[in-house]
């Protein structure tokens, strides 16, 4: 496995790969690494000859006030955790490789874009799009690995990719969890041993939200006002949003009675944690 | 020649190519090809194995009140044009082949595209750069050839696949003209015989304000007031812009110490026509 730091060596062990007629699967990341990540990993490494492990704190997709300077950072584990993974090339740029001198081209989507975590972060996903696509032209692969976890990102990155004709394979992967049912995260981190065992009403949350559910209850409000009830009693929780939406157009729905995404984002202390889960009917 | 009409033709036929070595020429247009484009396929030609010309009257670049309605079509005359200039591919899509259900997802730049045209056209480029980067996904070109007719789309172009490493060598290609020095352009068929003879007030007002500054003039308001006052000279002309921008950044100069481009946009009757030259000092 070998790190590279430049667009260029990428573009080269690539070159050299396809002319081997070798497959190419490509899992971008903001390095600290963890379980999520390593079956994305490990899934590409299935499915393709040679994987490519992005690792990029994108300042463009973080907001003013938001962790872009305290996202946790740490390479050597990073490699260890790829190379255990299956990864060949990890791709590690600055941000000056990235954007350099008087970068202005942007990629930006209307509708998918509009809930859920994009009413709460706004120019996020505009982030998340224009670096995806740098990525996606800078490695070209045949398939690209995103976890559910970031629900509205996977939608967004499908939609992306099949309005801009990218003919690339978006694979989606399944959340990988804690024991007792926190998302892994890079961002659980940041929390300290009382908050840690708090951020766990974000999963029983959406637990309850599944039960309801599966009873057949079918009115977005009900199951929506038992969830907040859930977060509220957690006096270290703060709830940003609880949303159900149709899990094609993210849009809010009145009436369950197609696919849903049932999210929901909550901070803890002053760490934001997201979780979502679908349910299909 | 073969003219496809749908995006997975245009895969296989480049995907065909590819799997034997060839190289892959491509110009993008909206047909009603002039001689222009003849001279953009026939260098495509000349570098490239193989040859593909779009032809698509994209609706996203045209603004509320413009053109998309009447927008000369010839189809017929554009094959013949295409194969007697050396092109082995036409793809000519449909606007829903292009911009399926909920098509939501844009490229757009700041900077360059807020001078010039891009102030009298918003949302032009816009529309371009999408389109652009969706059918260079499509046929995944080696060199993409754009006219200098158009300054500001080619260095928009230039700046987009720079800032997003789409991996295209965008080559740019010499203006053509009439005898009379009229730069061709589809739109010249909207002139009737005695505005086809006014809109040599365009290319008379670039000549002058190149033969004040070959004088060492180097005061752009000095020769952005003789171009006003030639235009306004031709009853049928009515001036849009005339204005001197540094090449590079296409910003307003207030001297002229570094290459310029000076551009201008003229009405003549009811049609919008654009010229513009580099001046290198």
């Amino acid at each position: 496995m070998k790190t590279v730091n430049t667009i260029q060596e990428v573009r080269e062990c690539v070159k050299a790969w396809r002319a081997e007629g070798l497959t190419v699967g490509f899992v971008p990341t903001m390095g600290c690494l963890h379980e999520g990540h390593q079956s994305l990993i490990e899934r590409a490494s299935k499915e393709n000859d040679r994987v490519v492990v992005s690792i990029f704190v994108n300042p463009l997709q973080f907001g003013k006030g938001e962790d872009l300077e305290t996202y946790p950072r740490q390479p050597e584990k990073d490699r260890i955790v790829c190379a255990e993974a299956g990864a060949d090339l990890i791709f590690h740029p600055t941000a000056e490789e990235m954007y350099g001198r008087d970068f202005s081209t942007y990629v930006d989507m209307s509708g998918l874009t509009e809930h859920l975590c994009g009413k709460s972060r706004p120019g996020h996903f505009r982030g998340v799009c224009t670096v995806v696509t740098k990525l996606f032209h800078i490695v070209k692969p045949d398939r690209a690995y995103f976890g559910k976890k970031d629900a509205q990102q996977l939608a967004i990155v499908r939609k992306m990719a099949d309005d801009l004709n990218m003919d690339i394979e978006i694979v989606a992967c399944e959340t990988v969890r804690e024991a007792d049912g926190l998302a892994k995260s890079s961002r659980n981190n940041y929390l300290n041993p009382e908050e840690r065992r708090a951020a766990v009403i974000l999963p029983e949350a959406l637990r309850a939200a599944e039960r309801m559910l599966s009873s057949g209850i079918r009115t977005p409000e009900e199951i929506l006002k038992t969830m907040r009830e859930i977060i509220a009693s957690e006096a270290s929780a703060r709830l940003d949003y609880a949303e159900i939406v149709d899990a094609e157009t993210l849009r809010p729905v009145s009436r369950i009675e197609a696919p849903v995404l049932v999210a929901a984002a909550v901070y803890v202390g002053s760490t934001r944690l997201i979780d979502n889960f679908t349910y299909e009917m």
